[in-house]
């Protein structure tokens, strides 16, 4: 079976919980429901990676070290693009080749998707224009300010237009869980919010 | 302030929302509401870090790549343990310096925890002796038979008895509200999961 590739962009002071949720829906969903099927890849149904613009370790919000598995440079495809928000957000809003490589990739994914304020990545990235999404309750009207042309909805959790986006934190979860859920199904995605012990929203 | 320290362990094949749960929890916990008392650690109670055996790079479930702060030799006194679980936890059930280094902590920690099959080593490290616990649902029977004094708590998300557990992966996203609802109160607990637009269990 060949696998979609689920690509996460990591930088400095990202959101833990912005790109930690998205990373454990999509690695751990398995075709086959229950224990056995997650002890190997074989059922599952993404690859997921991080990638960072530069190699070497990244520091997150509250000091959590991570290091990318790939580079702007290095990265396979991306079918699932996913960009999580956080305070680092703050100073790429003016970094052409994050900007740069968000559009590219965006071009190619199937699917570009958001976790808080990693809408406004793609906001300033010019992908949200005439759409409606959402973002973390505190960056709403940095949103709205953003690009007038979007319809900001101020009370959802998961924002189904051309592109998904999701409001804070923790519901880049639901946002996942979503998308599990389109592409593989409800089974699928209950499934894995069962192994998780995660309630969905609704 | 003199801030209380997390500590986070981390091993090769940890569950990647099993520490990033709580980590993003005690991390952005703040005795301030709102957001601006975020952009900072002046509000900050805890002190949250990551301990593993060894220094360089762990690899979660998933692949995720994750460097911790600190080592067994090198960590700073823990006042509250956070073990979290994954496929990762049955080698070292095995694994003398592990368990030692838990009962070590154990033993100083003013509050000790578990997520998901955390609770399988602290089981194994005898400290889970004659008292309520739970885990993960595919892992009860597991906990069952490390220690039949356990009383294991099979539909419970957070059990509190000297230690506290809780049961699989997001669970522990609860379980460190709880925690810090103790130590708090509600209202910080409560400030903390709007912050992260997460929804408590009751």
């Amino acid at each position: 079976m060949p696998r979609q590739t689920v690509g996460i962009f990591l930088f400095e002071q990202v959101e833990v919980l912005d790109f930690a949720g998205p990373f454990e829906v999509f690695s751990r969903t398995r075709l086959e429901p229950g224990l056995a099927s997650r002890r190997s890849d074989e059922q599952a149904p993404f690859s997921v990676f991080t990638v960072a613009e530069t190699a070497g370790m990244i520091t997150a919000t509250g000091g959590l070290q991570v290091v990318p598995q790939y580079t702007f440079e290095t990265a396979p495809a991306i079918d699932l693009l996913v960009i999580p928000g956080g305070w680092g957000t703050r100073p790429l809003l003016d970094h052409a080749p994050v900007l740069a490589w968000i559009r590219e990739s965006a071009a190619v994914a199937s699917l570009v998707t958001s976790v808080c304020s990693g809408a406004l990545l793609l906001a300033r990235a010019g992908l949200l224009a005439h759409q409606r999404a959402t973002t973390h309750w505190g960056a709403l009207d940095a949103l709205a300010a953003l690009d007038d042309t979007i319809m900001v909805e101020r009370d959802a959790r998961v924002v189904h237009d051309r592109v998904i986006s999701s409001a804070g934190i923790s519901a880049g979860i639901d946002m996942s869980l979503d998308v599990v859920e389109r592409l593989h199904g409800k089974a699928v995605a209950d499934d894995t919010a069962h192994y998780m012990e995660y309630r969905r929203s609704q």
